[in-house]
């Protein structure tokens, strides 16, 4: 029965959650997914079992090309793919939808981001896309080589895609991952500060698809080392298509914090902190990627496709003295985000019968408990 | 009438070219086109008017992601994409072939490598893929958003990949590219090195669709300044679709010397040495993105998807100290490639009949001579 | 009574320490101590009190610019000083001894490093270098603007520089450290691989000077949360000299696995991990800088100075495969030095009597065994 | 009889200069010199020759720590030092005075700046700092070893900063430089651009000491291929102490531009434009550093030793699309400033007796007008 870890008394950290727990908490940002699960057994590359999708992460109920948000990116480890990397790290400008897919995929749901976007252009400009993609590998229950995300879909999530409470576990992107090798999937959670620390949200969105079981670590406890394959199995058969640490984990920070592009880079290796609490060790075949952005400035930041941009414009932005508890947030959020993927996934089976199993929450507690990590009032 | 800088006697620089002065003559390196023109006449997106194509490298004759080669990438200017960053970054492994096509394609053909990668695979390898794709804008004539590059040019462009001599100019990624306010598209040049400096075989390959009439610069001579539209028009009409110094350099350099990643990045660097002196300016607008790679250690760097590795392996790498010749001879081929890249065009009409013009060899060496930059013997 | 960490039965996760479980475990690896304390009472600066040092690290007995090592450089928050790092991050060669010191005198180590490097040219050789110089600030005990380090200081460290255990807390550049709001100091700790992991060691020595006391973990107990200002004061007084999460740690990794440049840095990446295992947060204020570097192909690798370097030389690599070990090993090894720099730290009264406490071994065991994190046999 | 480049009408590029075509000419910022001469004949490590000295550049009049500016770093090929990297590049802020010495002294001229700012501060502010210190290799004419820049000549240069016109050639860190083979040393220039682009002011000052004879380029022209050592010989004796292609050029841009960090970077990176447009390779021995700062938010950053900071502030920010001009400004200057450097130098005889030669104006000239290279009118 999937459950939100905070649902259940397991509070990451002492901050407090926003409204509905969720990178949504960041006013104007938005998630849709796509989840396309189909047919089962042997696997025929083109034909299935499909266990995969698209989930889009969208800055604000604007033009994403007109109205840029101030954005950077950092990886810990970087076996994957983050398209739009040299546009960000040059300009600081998020210009696009961010979307979440399978491996195989980002090409195509790439292009079709350039082609949302191309739809929305005025008649004098001209079609320029540098979209954000990120990925993990789910072959492990998918036919990742069968090309079954579509445009279509990608227009779908982007057409579906609203604020409030956003779906976690075997969604989106996140159909079909495993970490440290139980059924995992996207998670997400945010963080509202203080009005002293400056009242901001930071809300975080991720695809886990790494680590290794014996290094999952909830609220300090060595809960991996407590769960041996005969407690709850790791994804079988067959043995080939899992390999222990290799997966990634791209993670996506939104927050209304007025941050300029190189303060949303140092937010974005924050997540880091977080994938490391729980145990992820940014192994060698793990793509840790990270993609943070600001919504504070919009409106004020010309796009880079605007013909007639003024010569200069005004921004807000904090004062780097302020940032330590917005960095702590992004590291709490991550670690509660990467345990509601665990938590929020069910059993799956997939292609060539391959089953990835969930993590059960009872046994969780118990552990917790063990460690005297076990249910504490929130924020304490 | 398209002619190579060298057939008419200009020698960029004091290195020698290669036996086909093109990036095939780095041993084992092969190019392959496919040129996609079709339809005249107004714009209708999804139908033409047609001028594209992609433009595949591929580092050696074998399977890319078992023998893979050391690589780096730099830019200079981050205004494009080139995919497989971050993976390049910290691995320095090139593991596919490179393909450059246009902006809107990019994801296209990087699924498309990706399967034409794990069609590759023996039964017991999982697909993964990182592929390394490049672009430039070409809508000025090209019906960019249709999205008409489909996978099976990809793999087209990939089974007619071959040693010896390179088409230029309109083939390829490099169909409608326009540089300097002149048509352009593919370009190539080679440096073999002496002996004496370890003999290496240089060779460069970009896709020129960047810079401003008014800085085209050859052999330090001001062309440009010397050719005003009354001479040769700029690309028209109609003037929105074209920007001056908007447009993107992408820069592929290849070389046999035993190169170790962070040394293939700083040769990557190099490209930029060549752009410049071409008269580039790594403008706001311009994506100036370069990759180079060494195919001097194949076969000694284990693939990272094989099961059974060596725990350590031997390799053979340059001395920094021998590195000037090397950058000397990317520097020369680059500018060398670009210019090839202007008179290996052909003046082409594209979508809504916008028109871009070639470069006139004759007018070229007529201004040359007036700066005293005219033919001289190569090499001297 | 200072002890170290793996004494009193605290283990630092699953690998094995090498024989001194030190950095000096990786063969050929010295370190060498001076430690300045003088005077006491009321700061004048330039008379003291003094409370500083400078620690060196020597890659190998030879001649360091002759024989580079393959190094890389990482930060995870860049509020302090690397000197090299342009060097490092261009050319992957460690070509100088490494120390550290106070913040105020990174530039007179620098010097003298330079000074210490020229003296051991050859006649027709020219006096070159680029040392690798790092700090923290030690302001709140020492006299740090009144300059006590001297080029005579930096030439002891040299010529002390030894293998063999290595001193731990109130020695050279640690002298007047403070960490999480406790005494601290120079810490160190290594790992041997077993020899189906390669049987590298991995060795680790640090400067602690960070953190925040609430975040302080250990083993993933949440220590510096049950020890308040009551049980152990903060340093004090006066309240100015000392603000929570200011400070930083510099850490060295060194490894006789063979690493390339790209390889080193991802290396010392993972020196992050280890620091925030134990509750480091790369605040804001933080100099979280990191540098790797491998003995292993000490010898093949020709130095920058020499007048006759072969063209190419031939080297042995680790094939990334096999990094995860090395990579686990780095940050157990930082996580235990970590708390060596504070276990072997004594109770400290400087400057204007500010006094900065030790953390008592026998509060953190007990606290250790409220988490169930008491002793267990070491590799377990 | 030193002379600028634009006395004798060689005017770079399309721009029209600053008042005193100098760094100066941007608001605020000051250059200060200190030279040290003294002694001639056999080189004793620690008497002399003297040929050596520092040169300062202050952002504005204030406190450089409590009204930071905005800054970046790039560097080309880094065989170079330029402390505080890591602090530029993740906080974007200089905060410090900016130094250019000889290679040995960066130390003692880094820790002195560090006095100068802790003498600034008021008593309840802790001494910190991370101070901007460039170098360049200027041993084959003074004593580098000797240690004779001491730290009260880094106060001298401070306290003798001033706006207006700067000295150029053998002054201050470029007393004892060699550019190209010649005699060479400080140079500066400035661009003024028109109100329609911004009305912006670039100005550059740099120490060069870098690049081979034969690659000097003048307005395009093979200047250097043209002076054989017949001509102007190279430095000697004696020839060991000389290695073509060695060297650095630390460049420094300011403007009154309003960048942010990461488009301060951006415009570091083309100082480069221009240094290899006068034919610098940025060769393996090349320490091509680049450092670039905006004094445009002056007193609206807080400064990072602030107590009482506001939560947030407010900035005024260029906007992207109008940054090629500023681009274009930075090259140009840079290349009229390097020419500059050695026009403006003197022939100097130095330790041993070695003697580096100036480049002959009038020389200089005929080779221009040979390919029609001649004055022309300034921003044609």
């Amino acid at each position: 029965m999937p459950v939100r870890a905070r649902e259940i008394g397991i509070n990451i950290g002492r901050g407090k959650p926003g409204k509905h727990n969720a990178i949504t908490d960041v006013p104007g940002v938005k998630v849709g997914h796509v989840t396309l699960i189909e047919g089962k057994g042997k696997l025929v590359v083109g034909k299935g079992p499909v266990r995969t999708g698209v989930t889009m992460i969208l800055g604000h109920p604007g033009h994403p090309f007109d109205e840029p948000l101030y954005a950077g990116a950092h990886w810990f480890n970087g076996n994957g793919e983050l398209t739009g990397m040299a546009w960000i790290q040059e300009f600081g400008l998020l210009t696009s939808p961010i979307a979440l897919t399978n491996s195989s995929s980002v090409g195509v749901v790439r292009d079709a981001i350039g082609s949302i976007e191309a739809s929305m252009l005025l008649p004098e400009q001209n079609p320029w896309s540098l979209p954000v993609v990120g990925e993990t590998w789910d072959a492990a229950l998918n036919d990742m080589a069968g090309g079954h995300v579509k445009p279509e879909h990608v227009w779908e999530a982007f057409r579906k895609a609203k604020d409030g409470p956003v779906a976690e576990g075997n969604v989106g992107g996140g159909t079909a991952q495993i970490a440290f090798g139980f059924k995992s999937g996207i998670g997400t959670a945010s963080r509202k500060l203080p009005d002293s620390d400056g009242g901001w949200t930071v809300g975080v969105l991720l695809q886990a698809n790494h680590g290794r079981r014996d290094n999952l670590t909830v609220l300090g406890a060595p809960v991996g080392e407590e769960i041996p394959a005969t407690a709850v199995p790791f994804p079988q058969p067959p043995e080939a298509t899992y390999r222990p640490g290799a997966g990634s984990i791209p993670i996506i920070v939104a927050t209304d914090a007025p941050l300029l592009p190189h303060q949303c880079q140092r937010l974005a290796r924050r997540a880091g902190i977080g994938m490391l609490r729980s145990g992820g060790l940014a192994e060698n075949d793990s793509g840790d990627l990270f993609f943070a952005f600001s919504t504070a400035n919009r409106g004020k930041i010309p796009g880079p496709n605007i013909v007639h941009s003024p010569l200069k414009h005004d921004l807000t932005v904090l004062t780097d003295a302020f940032l330590d508890p917005i960095f702590e947030a992004a590291a709490e959020a991550t670690e509660e985000a990467i345990l509601n993927s665990l938590l929020m996934a069910e059993t799956m089976t997939g292609r060539d019968n391959v089953t990835a199993h969930a993590l059960p929450p009872a046994l969780l507690l118990k552990i917790l408990a063990k460690y005297k990590r076990g249910p504490r009032p929130a924020g304490s």
